[in-house]
């Protein structure tokens, strides 16, 4: 470590730290939880991710099936498991066509089974800060994207979230760069955040975007805002957490402008920061992996547990 | 309230939650504590702080005595007290004379009985950093002086503190502003904030300062850099904490300046921030009293344990 001042967290840490309690929800279920896994790509990203997956459930009382299909088979194959009472959960590894066929997939499976938090209705809960699938009674916890909810617990196990605020606004007063927009992580992300009560500058290619509920939070969700004019200079500088996750070098984040103290944290599979991150941040997350496999289980349960309370 | 997301935090509440470490430190002792007040003046604040010491003394078993004395025989009193076997520690109400005065006042209670913290030699262990009295065996914590070190608890009880980061780095990543200066508040807090990490901006009739131990925390301990032309309206949007006891108009926190979601603290007996801070801050914390009293127990114990780790 270049400089001892800052604090490096690893994934393989946060995810031991969230495991007992997935464990002992694992152990008050009447059967092993089941999940299917389908890989229709050679991409070997995918392809580690599936195994991962297979490997961590496995350890944790799990059932998980990886279906190895031809991709033009794979709506059948999605149809199968909506309907087939012994599997709980679905999962698809994208790429698959890589292209806006992708999403055409992600609609097929089903929402009472979709661990990913992708589906159309649950998406759109998010977006619009609504928590359960049953309001008034709210007792169903609608799902959240994985990659999203890992970051958010990340910021949980860093004490971002402050505890001392009231649930749902444990935000308030952060300023935070997320640095990606895609549709699966980086946008959803943004929205979670400020729903939480952040101040989020949303970056990619075609600019900067700010996600907020408001002065005072006056607003029961974010709106979005265009910021004219602004790039990473005029973020990082303001912002006391940046988390990143594009591939390449143009959206590298450079440490001289890091607010002094900042939390950085990683989500790409490239190295997102300048190695010398460590010289200028006071908390440096590299990975976030184990992470989102531990979510991955962690809205299986949930979707077991959704479901219980309907019986 | 004005604004539900604002979080008032009330003195009583952050007492209440340190008070069980500190009565079952009083029961470990082989005997009650006892605690010697001086009162050389009429002023109504000390008159009522003395009340109070003795009331909270009493309610957890240590034994308050309270000397009402002419001011001219103080010095004669404390050199008495200073030898006295009978007293563990020794409080004096300021102001007595109100002037410079006071501060050989201060000079004269022993630093082995002061629970004030406002000995020399304890006040310069605060200013260069060092923790302990017997280095390097550490056993032995120095005194922090009583409000400053107040208002450390009350930021660790808002989880400004990030227990995350290790100790004494705890608040790296954040911008404090402190408004006052004073020899017995406003200074030493500023020190042992940025002695902590922080990036500290303290504000007086005379212009703002920025205490710091420079990027990535280099420096042992913080060091006083003049910011020529700055102002509240400067420090305030950039800081994620406030905290202000200055009586009058002139230095009144406005709360348009205040950063989205800040943390807002007044240890003034005037209020010190506008009545609208609550529709912009994310916990306000309107006063501190209760606090400090708490604290003033806890440094008697300390010295009582110090002591005994001599013997």
């Amino acid at each position: 470590m270049s400089n001892s001042s800052c604090k490096v967290v690893l994934a393989s840490t946060i995810a031991k730290s969230l495991l007992p309690e997935i464990q002992s929800e694992i152990k008050g279920l009447t059967e092993n939880p089941k999940l299917h896994g389908y890989l229709a790509n050679d991409d070997p990203g995918a392809r580690m991710y599936a195994d991962w997956t297979g490997k961590t459930c496995k350890e944790n009382g799990i059932d998980f099936v990886l279906h190895r299909v031809d991709r033009e088979d794979l709506e059948n194959e999605i149809e199968n498991a909506n309907a087939d009472k012994n599997v709980d959960g679905i999962i698809v590894y994208y790429p698959v066509f890589d292209s806006r066929r992708d999403q055409t997939i992600q609609w097929a499976v089903s929402m009472y089974k979709d661990v990913e938090g992708l589906s159309p209705q649950l998406i759109s809960n998010m977006y619009q800060n609504v928590r359960f699938l049953d309001p008034p009674a709210n007792t169903r916890k609608s799902i959240l994207p994985c990659t999203p909810l890992a970051i958010i617990k990340i910021l949980e196990h860093l004490h971002i979230y402050n505890t001392i605020l009231d649930y749902g606004r444990r935000l308030f007063g952060r300023r935070i760069t997320v640095i990606n927009r895609s549709e699966v992580v980086g946008r959803p992300l943004a929205a979670l955040l400020a729903n939480d009560g952040a101040e989020v500058y949303s970056v990619d290619i075609t600019g900067v975007q700010k996600f907020s509920r408001g002065s005072g939070l006056r607003k029961q969700k974010h709106d979005v805002e265009e910021m004219q004019g602004w790039n990473l200079e005029k973020c990082l500088p303001i912002s006391d957490v940046v988390i990143s996750g594009v591939p390449g070098e143009s959206f590298k984040v450079q440490t001289k402008f890091l607010r002094e103290g900042a939390v950085c944290i990683n989500f790409s599979t490239d190295k997102n920061f300048d190695p010398d991150v460590k010289d200028k941040a006071s908390i440096y997350v590299p990975a976030i992996g184990k992470v989102t496999i531990i979510i991955l289980m962690r809205n299986l349960i949930r979707i077991i547990k959704n479901r219980a309370s309907v019986d």
